[in-house]
């Protein structure tokens, strides 16, 4: 993996940059549509491309590993060929699932023992066995498996906890060190910053990463309920720490607003559920605010989902109607929907970083930020 | 609505001919896929159109007059302006649904009380309102409000019922001669025969509905759990004394077998819920036979969905990932499954076209009712 720094915003730590792996170039500031089981839920492959314009997506490690399982992915020769997204693929590390999702989970210094939230089937994750099975997997870029704290957590635990990771981080830089890719492209492994909500503990687990001195570097423990403020006063901590000419992933991030507002404090990659999940329940994001569909004001609308859109389904299909479909549980309601906000945060992205590169992004952020979260 | 009869095969009743309506003509033999809610479930517009080749769509009188009701469609302009299928539609009348969705229905000699499925609103459907509200929903073609028996039915029942059938449809027609399109395209009535599985019944009836003298004609009641000798014998009875000069259209049927037995015995339209609703549950149907691609044999084939597939997802996905995804109740599995079973059926009906033309069905339609049930 290569990472060019482009341009940095006079006005604010943003920064545009080139990403380049084997399945080619990622422009950043970059968002990643989750693909949680190797899928983007109620997308097309060639959706991502065409009209979501996604650079790469995310797949989770726990969900891909128990479904289609190890097996299965590496007869297939990766990921890449089993679900035929071409471009870059990321994975987590399955530490994030591990905690929100399994059962009876249960910590200790080599690793983690938890039960299959689908059959209850008992498994052990170590930080040697999560770079094993993301070599298996086969995406581009790999996560180191860490503890994703929770929101809010004592000093102590996040303390512990953060220095678990980081001497699971060793772990995980050995073993994946030690090992090669399976199928002939490259990889490359983020370690991730930890330290809750502690200033003193973010300064210190990036002062750590960053002596790791890997390709690529990771934000983890955000977005997890802290309020914004918290959230970003975290990534400014961090980032003033971590290697400038190196890509910086904030993981789990976000609204558009608080990608906007990371994308100021020198973040260059981002992924979230939100744009997916929230479109299934019919909120969409659009550059004058938000839509709840929902809403009986939008019943007889029969205007565009989105005259400002970029994706044919803003033109497409009309409120009124996208309303029906997701009152009526309509799959097709979750499809256009998907497609609509992915769209947007694809969008969202590529402006902030044409206005980096042409020296007023911290003008534009302001602007947008007013608008984002306007209830429309 | 025209319809022209361009040609009929030597060796059976089978028949090739055009449907002409305002928004477009349809080639029969016609596969309808079902779009119950204005919409075909997972499945956008244009895949309709550039994938599946779909020439005509259904939608359900007694599911759009719950959702979006009445209001918003006629504020839409229409059924074609409010889910943007711009190619003819065709609405049932409701009886279907009524009889076998709404609870605590009534039957009387004015109509049918019942309530919604959804909040259990009081209703009341007559045959005069059924027309009202589908000139109102804007289909192309219409249809009478019938009682669809079940099966078995006891022949007083059956024979009752078909009376009644019969006098309503006599206040459709009245209803309908008696008002106007909405939208400045025609619409056109289709009539029902019914009589369940009783071929006394059924020449009565179908020699009053040809009596009515309709551009269409309709026959219900079938594919309602009967085995299908029966309903095979049944269409005989009834295309036998239908007007060979105007489109009949077999309601509900039914799996690609039946379809071809049926077009061989002179039915030129279809619509079933199966290709999709099956589709959800992971069965594919092919050229070959059926697949249930749950089954753990396709786990780790990595082979197009369907070599002799029609539409790109057949080339453009693999069996195993198609399998995962189905497995992993993600949506994009039932997106795949329903745009292929879709093609499969349009492909079908329109390759029972090419063989009617050149005068060649009965041995082609012989050959393929023998592969077209076996289990792969
Ligand atoms: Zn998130
Ligand atoms: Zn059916």
């Amino acid at each position: 993996m290569k990472f060019k720094l482009e341009a940095t915003d006079p006005k604010s730590n943003a920064r545009a940059g080139l990403v380049t792996t084997d399945h080619g170039t990622i422009e950043t500031p970059i968002f990643m549509p989750v693909g949680t089981a190797a899928a983007v839920k109620a997308v097309h492959k060639h959706e991502l491309i065409e009209d979501i314009k996604a650079q790469i997506i995310l797949g989770n490690t726990y969900h891909l590993y128990l479904r289609p399982g190890l097996d299965i992915l590496e007869k297939a020769g990766g990921l890449h060929s089993f679900n035929g997204f071409t471009r870059p693929q990321l994975t987590d590390s399955g530490g994030y699932q591990v905690y929100s999702l399994a059962d009876s989970r249960k910590i200790s210094e080599s690793g983690v023992s938890f039960k299959s939230h689908i059959d209850g089937m008992k498994l052990f994750f170590t930080p040697e066995r999560v770079m094993d099975i993301q070599r298996t997997i086969g995406a581009d870029i790999i996560m180191a498996f860490d503890e994703c704290t929770p929101y809010p957590c004592d000093y102590e635990y996040a303390k512990n906890s953060m220095e678990r990771t980081h001497r699971w981080l060793k772990r995980c830089c050995e073993r994946f060190d030690g090992t090669d890719a399976k199928y002939g492209y490259d990889q490359t492994l983020f370690p991730i910053v930890q330290g809750s909500t502690y200033t003193d503990l973010r300064k210190q687990s990036a002062e750590f990463i960053a002596s790791q001195n890997r390709e690529g570097n990771a934000i983890g423990g955000l977005s997890v309920g802290e309020p914004a403020e918290e959230m970003y006063a975290m990534t400014d901590v961090v980032t003033a720490i971590l290697p400038k000419d190196k890509p910086r992933y904030l993981m789990g991030v976000g609204t558009p607003v608080n990608i906007l507002e990371n994308i100021a404090l020198g973040i260059d990659m981002f992924d979230c559920v939100m744009p997916t999940r929230n479109a299934r329940n019919g909120m969409l994001f659009t550059s004058e605010g938000i839509i709840n569909i929902r809403n009986a004001k939008w019943q007889d609308d029969f205007s565009p989902i989105d005259p400002n859109g970029t994706s044919y389904v803003d033109s497409g299909y009309s409120k009124a109607y996208l309303r029906h479909l997701i009152i009526s549980k309509e799959i097709l309601g979750a499809q256009i929907a998907s497609i609509h906000n992915l769209a947007f945060y694809l969008w969202l992205v590529g402006e902030a970083r044409k206005h980096i590169i042409a020296g007023d992004f911290a003008s534009w952020k302001n602007t947008m930020v007013k608008k984002l979260d306007y209830r429309l």
